[in-house]
């Protein structure tokens, strides 16, 4: 494969020199940049975007294209691998993601399949492949996928929810039931990123957007441990070059550590934790990425820059850092506003290298 | 005034010897009570049933005739300030609280006042008078406000918000006007504490709902700062008796160090953070209350005393334990439920109190 122009990233997720600090932005492709939302409503609908590795691959390079950006992420969704398992996923307007036959009962579970991720999940594959091509060596890509819990969550519930009730019910009365489905939806997200690093993606990265609604024993007992399982059953290597795996749970600021030793390279961070302390308490074993307030962009050009040097500044001197927002941008900051984060980002971070 | 017949939410709050762990619960007297329903639907709405201290006293009492409580809350809103501050406030219907009137621009703020509490909110103070001479005794009445930051989410963004925008970008881009209307609030808080407190409330609790959506940094300027003032301004003695103080940031676990440091008798904890560290690093300084999942109540009864044990256990021995859930119950959750909760603690505590 063409060699890698920019591989700051990836140094930087495995804690070797870089020049500078390296950023891209978690939804960086997506409704706040009008060439998206072109694409978007010729596609007619997400699904059709995420399944069309055409258009996939037209809108994961567009911010690249804007933006000086040291990494691409795959665009698509979690909820391709339920989709894939056949749940029936629709998206309901205003509703967000909706599944037609949620999984509750040990009869669902028993049913469920492993996907195979080139026959079931093609358009995935494809997609990765194209990008790369397209890439051309320009900055890695990113593979992703949902962690076993969050994917559980939207499965059980069939769609969003705010409680969680039908999933923690499940948890909490059949805790060896809620085993049973992680189970099958470890070794499918296993697979599905082993898929995906073959097809080409440089990084993979885990997201545990619900794992932050668990008791501490909770999350290690039903999140944690199945995103330790995928990490040691990755390829952490290919093509002669280490793939990187970043784990990211959103409010799991407490567990750091925790997850520190699941054995990835690198964990997300939100803005609730200072980048000081979770450096501290990581102990050197992980690189990290983050950790940006996203509302900071709907601040003024000097205050995202001031932001920009606190955060530098509070994560310190050498390489193991990943700028990137603490989740994804919202939906109504103005293009320019990154432009503005993103060479800020660049400009302010050698001295932190030399 | 009545002497307490019972007093060990209040010992406990000020770490003095009980006999069981005392319990109440976020939202006692809520949805999942069908006479509560009764009396709402006889209101019409929301704000007629607070405004009314004969409907509000009603509604405060009904969990304690179902469930063996050791406090009663007077039943209100945080959102009664900025509506005494004449900004509309309207519920509508799905979509949670409204302001007609958002609070965004300089001039917004210079015209904002400070409520009379007797004057302008004098149906607060009536239902506390209220409760407590019906309450006769039988159980400490709690007052309580929402944090400034929280009350400052409301009144800029107009509403509920999912992302902070308007009151972020105020925050971010004029952190002097944020200053000013957070200062006006917490004023308004602590005359409207110091007056449910004249009236007779027992205890108060500041509820900081939003304060987690801050960077540590941003928490302890914009929220926990203002949390402070408001402490040491109160009423902490009244009637021959001390007032304990209980502040609550939800998902504030990272913060409790800083928070036990304001001077308040305790913390409310949520079930992100294990209690045992909780009361390591809060060091003897203050009480704690929580911490249960509040979707444990969707489980069954004997996991739900199974949970009800690993909390209890994960305290430890001693007073300054008053048990919670680590935010409000759920509307679907069976009063059934509650019952096996509440007898649960009460029978299984003792032994953490010989």
């Amino acid at each position: 494969m063409t060699k890698l122009k920019n591989d700051r990233f990836l140094r930087a997720l495995l804690r070797q020199p870089v020049d500078v600090t390296p950023m891209w932005m978690m939804r960086q492709a997506g409704r706040y940049l009008p060439e998206y939302r072109e694409v978007r409503a010729k596609a007619g609908d997400f699904m059709t975007l995420c399944q069309t590795p055409e258009l996939a691959c037209e809108v994961t390079l567009q911010p690249l294209d804007r933006f000086d950006l040291d990494a691409a992420i795959l665009f698509s969704d979690i909820l391709t691998i339920p989709d894939a398992m056949g749940l029936g996923l629709y998206f309901s307007e205003g509703e967000g993601p909706k599944f037609k036959r949620p999984v509750r009962h040990a009869e669902d579970i028993a049913a469920l399949g492993i996907p195979d991720p080139e026959d079931d999940l093609g358009y995935v594959m494809d997609a990765v492949r194209l990008i790369r091509k397209e890439l051309d060596g320009r900055v890695p890509l990113i593979g992703f996928a949902g962690s076993p819990w969050t994917l559980a969550t939207y499965v059980v519930e069939g769609g969003s929810s705010r409680d969680f009730a039908h999933t923690k019910r499940l948890m909490f009365d059949r805790p060896e039931l809620m085993h049973q489905l992680l189970d099958i939806l470890a070794s499918s997200v296993t697979h599905y990123l082993n898929a995906q690093i073959l097809a080409g993606a440089q990084a993979v990265m885990v997201f545990d957007t619900w794992g932050g609604a668990l008791t501490p024993r909770d999350y290690r007992e039903f999140s944690l441990r199945y995103m330790s399982e995928i990490v040691n059953n990755l390829e952490r290597e290919h093509d002669g070059a280490k793939v990187p795996v970043i784990l990211f749970t959103k409010n799991g600021g407490q567990w750091l550590e925790a997850m520190a030793t699941s054995g990835c390279d690198a964990l997300g961070i939100d803005w609730t934790t200072d980048l000081a302390d979770a450096r501290q308490r990581v102990g050197g074993q992980v690189a990290l990425q983050g950790n940006m307030d996203p509302s900071i962009l709907y601040a003024s050009a000097s205050r995202i820059e001031q932001e920009v040097d606190t955060i530098l500044s509070s994560y310190g001197a050498g390489s193991g850092l990943v700028f990137n927002l603490g989740h994804g941008i919202h939906q109504h900051i103005e293009p320019e506003k990154v432009t503005v984060l993103v060479e800020a980002v660049h400009r302010l971070s050698p001295p932190y290298h030399q």
